[in-house]
Protein backbone atom coordinates (compact mmCIF):
# COMPACT_ATOMS: atom_id res chain seq x y z
CA UNK A 1 0.00 0.00 0.00
CA UNK A 2 1.25 3.57 -1.05
CA UNK A 3 1.43 6.13 1.77
CA UNK A 4 -0.88 8.18 -0.02
CA UNK A 5 -3.59 5.09 0.13
CA UNK A 6 -2.44 4.72 3.85
CA UNK A 7 -3.73 7.93 4.77
CA UNK A 8 -6.66 8.05 3.01
CA UNK A 9 -7.79 5.02 5.40
CA UNK A 10 -6.16 6.34 7.98
CA UNK A 11 -7.97 9.88 7.92
CA UNK A 12 -11.62 8.19 7.30
CA UNK A 13 -11.27 6.02 10.45
CA UNK A 14 -9.89 9.41 12.31
CA UNK A 15 -13.07 11.40 10.82
CA UNK A 16 -15.00 7.79 12.32
CA UNK A 17 -14.13 8.39 15.29
CA UNK A 18 -14.82 11.82 15.66
CA UNK A 19 -18.26 10.64 15.09
CA UNK A 20 -18.13 8.19 17.52
CA UNK A 21 -16.64 10.49 20.27
CA UNK A 22 -19.39 13.00 19.22
CA UNK A 23 -22.31 10.79 20.29
CA UNK A 24 -20.75 10.96 24.05
CA UNK A 25 -19.86 14.26 25.87
CA UNK A 26 -17.46 16.33 24.57
CA UNK A 27 -15.51 18.10 27.37
CA UNK A 28 -13.99 21.31 26.68
CA UNK A 29 -10.88 22.51 28.03
CA UNK A 30 -10.14 26.37 27.23
CA UNK A 31 -6.93 27.98 26.24
CA UNK A 32 -5.70 30.97 27.45
CA UNK A 33 -7.30 32.61 24.43
CA UNK A 34 -10.82 32.27 24.69
CA UNK A 35 -11.08 31.95 20.65
CA UNK A 36 -9.00 28.38 20.88
CA UNK A 37 -10.70 26.25 22.50
CA UNK A 38 -9.20 22.91 22.26
CA UNK A 39 -11.11 20.12 23.23
CA UNK A 40 -10.69 16.32 24.17
CA UNK A 41 -11.61 15.58 20.40
CA UNK A 42 -8.67 17.29 19.11
CA UNK A 43 -6.26 15.74 21.32
CA UNK A 44 -7.58 11.97 21.08
CA UNK A 45 -7.36 12.61 17.12
CA UNK A 46 -4.23 13.88 16.77
CA UNK A 47 -2.93 10.75 19.15
CA UNK A 48 -4.65 8.42 16.77
CA UNK A 49 -3.26 9.83 13.54
CA UNK A 50 0.30 10.15 15.51
CA UNK A 51 0.38 6.64 16.77
CA UNK A 52 -0.81 5.08 13.61
CA UNK A 53 1.94 6.55 11.53
CA UNK A 54 4.70 5.53 13.91
CA UNK A 55 3.52 2.10 13.76
CA UNK A 56 3.42 1.74 10.08
CA UNK A 57 6.24 4.26 9.53
CA UNK A 58 8.51 4.72 12.44
CA UNK A 59 11.05 7.17 10.22
CA UNK A 60 7.98 9.67 9.42
CA UNK A 61 8.30 13.32 11.37
CA UNK A 62 5.03 14.41 12.20
CA UNK A 63 4.18 17.94 12.88
CA UNK A 64 0.43 18.21 14.84
CA UNK A 65 -1.75 21.27 15.72
CA UNK A 66 -2.09 19.55 19.26
CA UNK A 67 1.69 19.77 20.37
CA UNK A 68 3.29 17.05 17.89
CA UNK A 69 6.60 18.23 15.88
CA UNK A 70 6.76 21.98 16.29
CA UNK A 71 10.69 22.00 16.15
CA UNK A 72 10.96 20.01 13.21
CA UNK A 73 12.81 21.90 10.90
CA UNK A 74 14.88 19.06 8.77
CA UNK A 75 12.81 18.93 5.27
CA UNK A 76 14.67 15.40 4.64
CA UNK A 77 12.72 12.30 4.37
CA UNK A 78 9.13 12.35 4.81
CA UNK A 79 6.71 14.64 6.95
CA UNK A 80 3.27 14.25 7.97
CA UNK A 81 1.54 17.85 8.51
CA UNK A 82 -1.78 16.83 10.60
CA UNK A 83 -4.55 19.38 11.45
CA UNK A 84 -6.69 16.89 13.93
CA UNK A 85 -9.86 19.47 13.66
CA UNK A 86 -9.22 22.47 12.38
CA UNK A 87 -12.42 24.72 12.53
CA UNK A 88 -12.75 23.75 16.66
CA UNK A 89 -14.93 26.57 17.09
CA UNK A 90 -17.03 25.16 14.42
CA UNK A 91 -16.88 21.95 15.87
CA UNK A 92 -17.78 23.19 19.11
CA UNK A 93 -20.72 25.18 18.44
CA UNK A 94 -22.11 23.45 15.11
CA UNK A 95 -21.26 20.26 15.70
CA UNK A 96 -20.38 20.59 11.77
CA UNK A 97 -18.16 22.31 9.23
CA UNK A 98 -15.08 21.40 10.57
CA UNK A 99 -12.19 19.25 8.82
CA UNK A 100 -9.74 16.97 9.54
CA UNK A 101 -6.18 18.11 7.48
CA UNK A 102 -3.46 16.09 6.12
CA UNK A 103 -0.22 17.32 3.66
CA UNK A 104 2.56 15.10 3.35
CA UNK A 105 5.81 16.31 2.35
CA UNK A 106 8.76 14.18 0.88
CA UNK A 107 11.44 15.99 1.22
CA UNK A 108 10.15 19.34 1.63
CA UNK A 109 8.35 18.79 -1.36
CA UNK A 110 4.15 18.05 -1.55
CA UNK A 111 3.59 14.56 -1.38
CA UNK A 112 -0.14 14.05 -0.90
CA UNK A 113 -2.59 16.46 0.54
CA UNK A 114 -6.00 15.04 2.23
CA UNK A 115 -8.99 17.22 3.74
CA UNK A 116 -12.02 15.59 5.19
CA UNK A 117 -15.46 17.32 5.95
CA UNK A 118 -16.55 14.70 8.97
CA UNK A 119 -19.78 15.39 8.92
CA UNK A 120 -20.58 15.74 5.41
CA UNK A 121 -18.44 12.65 4.62
CA UNK A 122 -16.61 13.94 1.99
CA UNK A 123 -13.14 13.54 1.46
CA UNK A 124 -11.00 15.82 -0.33
CA UNK A 125 -7.74 14.46 -1.55
CA UNK A 126 -4.35 14.37 -3.75
CA UNK A 127 -1.65 13.33 -5.19
CA UNK A 128 0.98 15.58 -6.51
CA UNK A 129 0.67 15.76 -10.12
CA UNK A 130 -2.15 13.23 -10.40
CA UNK A 131 -5.08 15.64 -10.13
CA UNK A 132 -7.32 16.00 -6.97
CA UNK A 133 -10.94 14.58 -6.23
CA UNK A 134 -13.76 14.81 -4.21
CA UNK A 135 -14.71 11.47 -2.99
CA UNK A 136 -14.21 9.69 -6.40
CA UNK A 137 -15.09 12.22 -8.44
CA UNK A 138 -11.60 14.23 -10.41
CA UNK A 139 -11.87 17.95 -9.83
CA UNK A 140 -11.57 20.38 -12.66
CA UNK A 141 -8.96 23.25 -13.22
CA UNK A 142 -10.23 25.74 -11.32
CA UNK A 143 -11.42 29.16 -13.80
CA UNK A 144 -9.98 32.40 -13.97
CA UNK A 145 -12.23 35.24 -12.27
CA UNK A 146 -11.54 38.93 -11.61
CA UNK A 147 -12.71 40.57 -8.23
CA UNK A 148 -15.54 42.09 -8.97
CA UNK A 149 -17.19 39.10 -10.06
CA UNK A 150 -15.53 36.76 -7.33
CA UNK A 151 -17.11 35.32 -3.65
CA UNK A 152 -14.19 35.69 -1.34
CA UNK A 153 -13.32 34.15 1.76
CA UNK A 154 -12.26 36.44 4.38
CA UNK A 155 -13.36 36.49 8.35
CA UNK A 156 -14.86 39.92 9.39
CA UNK A 157 -12.41 40.34 12.36
CA UNK A 158 -9.87 41.19 10.00
CA UNK A 159 -11.31 44.73 8.99
CA UNK A 160 -12.06 45.64 12.28
CA UNK A 161 -8.22 45.46 13.18
CA UNK A 162 -6.67 49.05 12.01
CA UNK A 163 -3.71 48.42 9.47
CA UNK A 164 -5.19 44.98 8.31
CA UNK A 165 -8.60 46.80 7.76
CA UNK A 166 -6.93 49.34 6.07
CA UNK A 167 -5.74 46.44 3.54
CA UNK A 168 -8.66 44.20 3.33
CA UNK A 169 -11.82 46.58 3.13
CA UNK A 170 -11.18 47.79 -0.63
CA UNK A 171 -11.13 44.22 -1.34
CA UNK A 172 -14.26 43.28 0.43
CA UNK A 173 -15.38 46.63 -1.50
CA UNK A 174 -14.30 45.63 -4.36
CA UNK A 175 -15.68 41.42 -4.27
CA UNK A 176 -19.12 40.41 -5.16
CA UNK A 177 -19.48 39.39 -2.20
CA UNK A 178 -17.30 37.87 0.74
CA UNK A 179 -17.96 34.61 3.00
CA UNK A 180 -16.91 33.44 6.35
CA UNK A 181 -16.74 29.31 6.88
CA UNK A 182 -14.55 29.42 10.32
CA UNK A 183 -12.85 26.64 8.86
CA UNK A 184 -8.89 26.99 6.99
CA UNK A 185 -8.81 23.70 5.32
CA UNK A 186 -12.72 23.91 4.56
CA UNK A 187 -12.29 27.64 2.87
CA UNK A 188 -8.85 26.50 0.80
CA UNK A 189 -11.11 23.31 -0.64
CA UNK A 190 -14.00 25.74 -1.48
CA UNK A 191 -11.04 27.58 -3.16
CA UNK A 192 -10.25 24.02 -4.80
CA UNK A 193 -13.94 23.74 -5.86
CA UNK A 194 -14.78 26.86 -7.48
CA UNK A 195 -17.09 28.11 -4.86
CA UNK A 196 -14.96 30.59 -3.58
CA UNK A 197 -12.65 32.43 -6.10
CA UNK A 198 -10.33 33.39 -3.21
CA UNK A 199 -9.59 33.05 0.37
CA UNK A 200 -7.29 35.25 2.81
CA UNK A 201 -6.24 35.59 6.40
CA UNK A 202 -3.17 37.52 7.86
CA UNK A 203 -2.25 34.28 9.93
CA UNK A 204 -2.43 30.80 9.12
CA UNK A 205 -0.46 27.63 10.64
CA UNK A 206 0.94 25.04 8.72
CA UNK A 207 -1.67 22.34 10.11
CA UNK A 208 -3.95 24.87 8.73
CA UNK A 209 -3.53 24.64 5.26
CA UNK A 210 -0.60 22.41 4.45
CA UNK A 211 -3.73 19.43 3.22
CA UNK A 212 -5.43 22.10 1.72
CA UNK A 213 -3.02 23.84 -0.51
CA UNK A 214 -1.65 20.42 -1.86
CA UNK A 215 -5.12 19.57 -3.16
CA UNK A 216 -5.39 23.46 -4.62
CA UNK A 217 -1.93 22.87 -6.32
CA UNK A 218 -3.18 20.35 -8.75
CA UNK A 219 -6.54 22.18 -10.03
CA UNK A 220 -3.94 25.02 -10.78
CA UNK A 221 -4.95 27.25 -7.54
CA UNK A 222 -1.94 29.61 -6.53
CA UNK A 223 -1.20 29.96 -2.58
CA UNK A 224 1.27 32.22 -1.11
CA UNK A 225 1.77 34.55 1.68
CA UNK A 226 0.64 38.38 1.47
CA UNK A 227 4.23 38.93 0.02
CA UNK A 228 3.58 37.04 -3.01
CA UNK A 229 6.53 34.15 -1.33
CA UNK A 230 6.29 30.61 -0.64
CA UNK A 231 4.38 29.02 1.98
CA UNK A 232 6.32 27.78 4.72
CA UNK A 233 5.18 24.30 6.73
CA UNK A 234 7.87 25.25 9.64
CA UNK A 235 6.37 28.39 10.75
CA UNK A 236 3.02 30.53 10.48
CA UNK A 237 2.26 32.44 7.91
CA UNK A 238 -0.16 35.11 6.44
CA UNK A 239 -1.86 33.14 3.30
CA UNK A 240 -3.57 34.29 0.51
CA UNK A 241 -4.93 31.54 -1.94
CA UNK A 242 -6.83 31.84 -5.41
CA UNK A 243 -7.13 31.51 -8.62
CA UNK A 244 -3.60 32.69 -10.44
CA UNK A 245 -5.85 35.55 -12.38
CA UNK A 246 -7.37 36.56 -9.29
CA UNK A 247 -3.87 35.97 -7.13
CA UNK A 248 -2.12 38.22 -9.38
CA UNK A 249 -4.64 41.17 -9.54
CA UNK A 250 -5.06 40.88 -5.92
CA UNK A 251 -1.00 40.70 -5.00
CA UNK A 252 -0.65 43.78 -8.02
CA UNK A 253 -3.95 46.09 -7.06
CA UNK A 254 -3.83 45.26 -3.58
CA UNK A 255 -1.32 43.73 -1.11
CA UNK A 256 1.96 45.57 -2.95
CA UNK A 257 0.24 48.88 -1.77
CA UNK A 258 0.86 47.56 2.13
CA UNK A 259 4.25 46.39 1.99
CA UNK A 260 4.73 48.23 5.50
CA UNK A 261 1.88 46.65 7.22
CA UNK A 262 2.76 43.28 5.67
CA UNK A 263 6.27 43.34 6.59
CA UNK A 264 4.80 43.83 10.48
CA UNK A 265 2.56 41.75 10.19
CA UNK A 266 5.15 39.11 9.68
CA UNK A 267 7.83 40.20 12.04
CA UNK A 268 5.23 39.40 14.48
CA UNK A 269 3.56 36.15 12.86
CA UNK A 270 5.98 34.07 14.72
CA UNK A 271 6.37 35.31 17.95
CA UNK B 1 -55.34 19.77 3.67
CA UNK B 2 -54.38 22.06 5.19
CA UNK B 3 -52.59 25.18 4.16
CA UNK B 4 -49.26 24.10 6.44
CA UNK B 5 -49.54 20.65 4.72
CA UNK B 6 -49.87 22.37 1.27
CA UNK B 7 -47.16 24.42 1.61
CA UNK B 8 -44.69 22.07 2.78
CA UNK B 9 -45.64 19.81 -0.47
CA UNK B 10 -45.61 22.54 -2.34
CA UNK B 11 -42.03 23.50 -1.68
CA UNK B 12 -40.12 20.62 -1.67
CA UNK B 13 -41.75 20.18 -5.38
CA UNK B 14 -40.86 23.91 -6.11
CA UNK B 15 -37.16 22.59 -4.55
CA UNK B 16 -37.01 19.42 -7.26
CA UNK B 17 -37.73 21.56 -9.89
CA UNK B 18 -35.13 23.83 -9.15
CA UNK B 19 -32.44 20.61 -9.22
CA UNK B 20 -34.69 19.63 -12.27
CA UNK B 21 -33.53 23.16 -13.75
CA UNK B 22 -29.91 23.29 -12.32
CA UNK B 23 -29.28 20.62 -14.97
CA UNK B 24 -29.82 22.03 -17.55
CA UNK B 25 -28.02 25.67 -18.22
CA UNK B 26 -28.40 28.45 -15.94
CA UNK B 27 -29.16 31.71 -17.29
CA UNK B 28 -27.71 34.61 -15.64
CA UNK B 29 -29.68 37.89 -16.41
CA UNK B 30 -27.83 41.09 -14.60
CA UNK B 31 -29.88 43.79 -12.49
CA UNK B 32 -28.59 46.99 -12.61
CA UNK B 33 -26.44 45.99 -9.59
CA UNK B 34 -23.98 43.36 -10.04
CA UNK B 35 -24.68 42.24 -6.57
CA UNK B 36 -28.03 41.31 -7.46
CA UNK B 37 -27.78 38.38 -10.03
CA UNK B 38 -31.44 36.74 -11.12
CA UNK B 39 -31.35 33.73 -12.61
CA UNK B 40 -34.39 32.43 -15.11
CA UNK B 41 -34.80 29.44 -11.95
CA UNK B 42 -35.69 32.51 -9.68
CA UNK B 43 -38.31 33.86 -11.85
CA UNK B 44 -39.45 30.47 -12.78
CA UNK B 45 -39.52 29.26 -8.96
CA UNK B 46 -42.05 32.15 -8.54
CA UNK B 47 -43.99 31.66 -11.02
CA UNK B 48 -44.54 27.91 -9.84
CA UNK B 49 -45.34 28.95 -6.41
CA UNK B 50 -47.74 31.42 -7.30
CA UNK B 51 -49.30 29.36 -10.21
CA UNK B 52 -50.04 26.83 -7.70
CA UNK B 53 -51.35 29.19 -4.55
CA UNK B 54 -53.90 31.24 -7.02
CA UNK B 55 -55.12 27.75 -8.15
CA UNK B 56 -55.67 26.13 -4.97
CA UNK B 57 -56.39 29.24 -2.53
CA UNK B 58 -57.78 32.00 -5.07
CA UNK B 59 -58.83 34.14 -2.39
CA UNK B 60 -54.79 33.93 -0.89
CA UNK B 61 -52.33 37.40 -1.33
CA UNK B 62 -48.85 36.78 -2.52
CA UNK B 63 -45.71 39.07 -1.92
CA UNK B 64 -42.76 37.32 -3.59
CA UNK B 65 -39.04 38.35 -4.75
CA UNK B 66 -39.57 38.49 -8.53
CA UNK B 67 -42.43 41.27 -8.61
CA UNK B 68 -45.66 39.75 -7.21
CA UNK B 69 -47.90 41.89 -4.30
CA UNK B 70 -45.19 44.39 -3.65
CA UNK B 71 -48.18 47.03 -3.48
CA UNK B 72 -49.96 45.03 -0.85
CA UNK B 73 -50.53 47.19 2.51
CA UNK B 74 -53.81 45.25 3.35
CA UNK B 75 -53.37 42.59 6.47
CA UNK B 76 -56.51 40.90 6.02
CA UNK B 77 -56.94 37.08 4.39
CA UNK B 78 -54.06 35.43 4.24
CA UNK B 79 -50.52 36.10 2.98
CA UNK B 80 -47.36 34.55 1.77
CA UNK B 81 -44.24 35.82 1.44
CA UNK B 82 -42.24 34.09 -0.88
CA UNK B 83 -38.41 34.14 -1.88
CA UNK B 84 -37.75 31.68 -5.00
CA UNK B 85 -34.49 31.52 -3.88
CA UNK B 86 -32.42 33.26 -1.40
CA UNK B 87 -28.70 33.30 -2.01
CA UNK B 88 -28.73 33.99 -5.30
CA UNK B 89 -25.24 34.39 -5.89
CA UNK B 90 -24.21 31.35 -3.96
CA UNK B 91 -26.87 29.78 -6.48
CA UNK B 92 -24.87 31.14 -9.37
CA UNK B 93 -21.83 30.76 -7.58
CA UNK B 94 -21.53 27.72 -5.33
CA UNK B 95 -25.01 25.50 -6.59
CA UNK B 96 -25.51 24.88 -2.71
CA UNK B 97 -26.03 27.09 -0.13
CA UNK B 98 -29.10 28.67 -1.17
CA UNK B 99 -32.95 28.52 0.02
CA UNK B 100 -36.50 28.66 -1.23
CA UNK B 101 -38.49 30.62 1.52
CA UNK B 102 -41.97 31.23 2.79
CA UNK B 103 -43.81 32.74 5.27
CA UNK B 104 -47.51 32.50 5.53
CA UNK B 105 -49.55 35.11 7.38
CA UNK B 106 -53.25 34.98 8.96
CA UNK B 107 -54.87 38.85 9.58
CA UNK B 108 -51.00 40.23 9.45
CA UNK B 109 -50.06 37.58 12.26
CA UNK B 110 -47.53 34.66 11.84
CA UNK B 111 -49.08 31.31 10.73
CA UNK B 112 -46.43 29.52 9.46
CA UNK B 113 -42.79 29.46 8.11
CA UNK B 114 -40.94 27.38 5.29
CA UNK B 115 -37.26 27.38 4.65
CA UNK B 116 -35.81 24.80 2.25
CA UNK B 117 -32.29 23.90 2.08
CA UNK B 118 -32.24 23.00 -1.10
CA UNK B 119 -29.47 21.25 -2.00
CA UNK B 120 -29.23 19.41 1.64
CA UNK B 121 -32.87 18.39 1.16
CA UNK B 122 -33.45 19.83 4.66
CA UNK B 123 -36.64 21.39 5.21
CA UNK B 124 -37.28 23.52 8.16
CA UNK B 125 -40.78 24.37 8.72
CA UNK B 126 -43.07 25.44 11.76
CA UNK B 127 -46.59 26.19 12.56
CA UNK B 128 -47.49 28.91 14.88
CA UNK B 129 -47.56 27.21 18.27
CA UNK B 130 -46.94 23.95 17.52
CA UNK B 131 -43.06 23.84 17.82
CA UNK B 132 -40.08 24.08 14.73
CA UNK B 133 -38.87 20.94 12.66
CA UNK B 134 -35.45 20.00 10.66
CA UNK B 135 -37.05 17.49 8.14
CA UNK B 136 -39.65 15.73 10.57
CA UNK B 137 -37.08 16.36 13.34
CA UNK B 138 -38.50 18.58 16.46
CA UNK B 139 -35.93 21.83 17.04
CA UNK B 140 -35.05 22.71 20.47
CA UNK B 141 -35.85 25.62 22.38
CA UNK B 142 -32.46 28.38 21.92
CA UNK B 143 -30.19 28.21 24.97
CA UNK B 144 -28.96 31.93 25.81
CA UNK B 145 -25.68 33.13 25.34
CA UNK B 146 -23.32 35.92 26.15
CA UNK B 147 -21.49 37.94 23.39
CA UNK B 148 -18.13 36.81 24.27
CA UNK B 149 -18.94 33.01 23.94
CA UNK B 150 -21.20 33.38 20.35
CA UNK B 151 -20.50 33.19 17.10
CA UNK B 152 -22.29 35.80 15.48
CA UNK B 153 -23.41 35.81 11.72
CA UNK B 154 -22.65 39.22 10.17
CA UNK B 155 -21.45 39.92 6.45
CA UNK B 156 -17.69 41.61 6.13
CA UNK B 157 -19.27 44.32 3.59
CA UNK B 158 -20.91 45.97 6.79
CA UNK B 159 -17.99 46.83 8.09
CA UNK B 160 -16.61 48.42 5.51
CA UNK B 161 -19.15 51.16 5.99
CA UNK B 162 -18.42 54.72 7.88
CA UNK B 163 -21.04 54.52 10.52
CA UNK B 164 -22.28 51.02 10.04
CA UNK B 165 -18.89 50.01 10.49
CA UNK B 166 -18.51 52.10 13.57
CA UNK B 167 -21.36 50.33 14.88
CA UNK B 168 -21.18 46.80 14.34
CA UNK B 169 -17.05 46.84 14.41
CA UNK B 170 -16.89 46.32 18.32
CA UNK B 171 -20.20 43.51 18.09
CA UNK B 172 -17.53 41.63 15.50
CA UNK B 173 -15.01 42.63 18.29
CA UNK B 174 -16.29 41.27 21.22
CA UNK B 175 -17.70 38.00 19.45
CA UNK B 176 -16.23 34.76 20.12
CA UNK B 177 -15.99 34.86 16.35
CA UNK B 178 -18.11 35.88 13.06
CA UNK B 179 -19.59 33.77 9.84
CA UNK B 180 -21.04 34.62 6.47
CA UNK B 181 -22.83 32.08 4.69
CA UNK B 182 -24.62 34.21 2.25
CA UNK B 183 -28.57 33.12 2.46
CA UNK B 184 -30.30 35.18 5.21
CA UNK B 185 -32.67 32.24 4.74
CA UNK B 186 -30.00 29.86 6.08
CA UNK B 187 -28.15 32.41 8.75
CA UNK B 188 -31.97 32.79 10.13
CA UNK B 189 -32.30 28.68 10.65
CA UNK B 190 -28.62 28.69 11.65
CA UNK B 191 -29.70 30.66 14.41
CA UNK B 192 -32.64 28.72 15.32
CA UNK B 193 -30.99 25.50 15.47
CA UNK B 194 -28.09 27.01 17.51
CA UNK B 195 -25.11 26.99 15.31
CA UNK B 196 -24.97 30.82 15.19
CA UNK B 197 -26.31 32.71 18.21
CA UNK B 198 -26.63 36.07 16.24
CA UNK B 199 -27.39 37.16 12.77
CA UNK B 200 -27.46 41.02 12.26
CA UNK B 201 -27.88 43.31 8.86
CA UNK B 202 -28.84 46.70 7.75
CA UNK B 203 -30.98 45.53 5.56
CA UNK B 204 -33.05 42.67 3.97
CA UNK B 205 -36.38 42.49 2.66
CA UNK B 206 -39.59 40.83 3.58
CA UNK B 207 -39.12 37.80 1.82
CA UNK B 208 -35.50 37.18 2.70
CA UNK B 209 -36.87 36.66 6.61
CA UNK B 210 -40.70 35.92 6.59
CA UNK B 211 -40.16 32.03 6.82
CA UNK B 212 -37.42 31.72 9.17
CA UNK B 213 -38.56 34.31 11.64
CA UNK B 214 -41.75 32.38 11.81
CA UNK B 215 -39.36 29.58 12.49
CA UNK B 216 -37.43 31.10 14.68
CA UNK B 217 -40.14 32.46 17.22
CA UNK B 218 -41.03 28.79 17.72
CA UNK B 219 -37.82 28.26 19.35
CA UNK B 220 -37.92 31.09 21.48
CA UNK B 221 -36.01 32.95 18.83
CA UNK B 222 -36.29 36.81 19.41
CA UNK B 223 -36.02 39.06 15.87
CA UNK B 224 -36.47 42.62 15.73
CA UNK B 225 -35.15 45.87 13.90
CA UNK B 226 -31.95 47.45 15.34
CA UNK B 227 -34.19 49.77 17.10
CA UNK B 228 -36.02 46.71 18.80
CA UNK B 229 -38.92 47.50 16.80
CA UNK B 230 -40.87 44.53 15.29
CA UNK B 231 -40.25 43.28 11.54
CA UNK B 232 -42.71 44.55 8.96
CA UNK B 233 -43.15 42.43 6.14
CA UNK B 234 -44.72 45.55 3.87
CA UNK B 235 -40.95 47.16 3.59
CA UNK B 236 -37.18 46.15 4.17
CA UNK B 237 -36.36 46.21 7.74
CA UNK B 238 -32.96 46.37 9.63
CA UNK B 239 -32.82 42.94 11.16
CA UNK B 240 -31.25 40.97 14.59
CA UNK B 241 -32.36 37.81 15.29
CA UNK B 242 -30.55 36.09 18.84
CA UNK B 243 -31.26 34.22 21.46
CA UNK B 244 -33.60 36.41 23.98
CA UNK B 245 -30.37 37.42 26.15
CA UNK B 246 -28.13 37.96 23.16
CA UNK B 247 -30.46 40.26 21.79
CA UNK B 248 -31.06 41.93 24.69
CA UNK B 249 -27.49 42.43 25.24
CA UNK B 250 -27.36 43.76 21.32
CA UNK B 251 -29.65 46.09 21.92
CA UNK B 252 -28.51 48.15 25.21
CA UNK B 253 -24.63 47.74 24.91
CA UNK B 254 -24.67 47.83 21.64
CA UNK B 255 -27.62 49.09 18.90
CA UNK B 256 -28.75 51.63 21.05
CA UNK B 257 -25.55 53.65 21.47
CA UNK B 258 -26.05 54.36 17.51
CA UNK B 259 -29.79 56.00 17.41
CA UNK B 260 -29.10 58.67 14.75
CA UNK B 261 -26.98 55.77 12.76
CA UNK B 262 -29.89 53.85 12.88
CA UNK B 263 -32.39 56.63 12.44
CA UNK B 264 -30.33 57.96 9.11
CA UNK B 265 -30.54 54.08 7.95
CA UNK B 266 -34.19 53.54 8.18
CA UNK B 267 -34.92 56.65 6.62
CA UNK B 268 -32.99 55.39 3.26
CA UNK B 269 -34.58 51.82 3.77
CA UNK B 270 -37.68 52.17 1.63
CA UNK B 271 -35.74 54.63 -0.76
Amino acid sequence: MSVYEFAKGLIIEAGNNVKKIMKEDINIETKSNPNDLVTNVDKATEAYIVENVNKTYPNHSIIGEEGHGHDITNVEGITWVVDPIDGTLNFVHQQENFAISIGIFQDGQPYAGFVYDVMNDVLYHAKRGEGAFENEQPLPQIEATQLHRSIIGINPNWLTKPKLGEMFKPIVESARSSRAYGSAALEIVAVATGKLAAYMTPRLQPWDFAGGVIILNEVNGKASNLKGGDLSIYQANSVVIANPSLHEELMQQHFSKHQSTINLLHERLNN
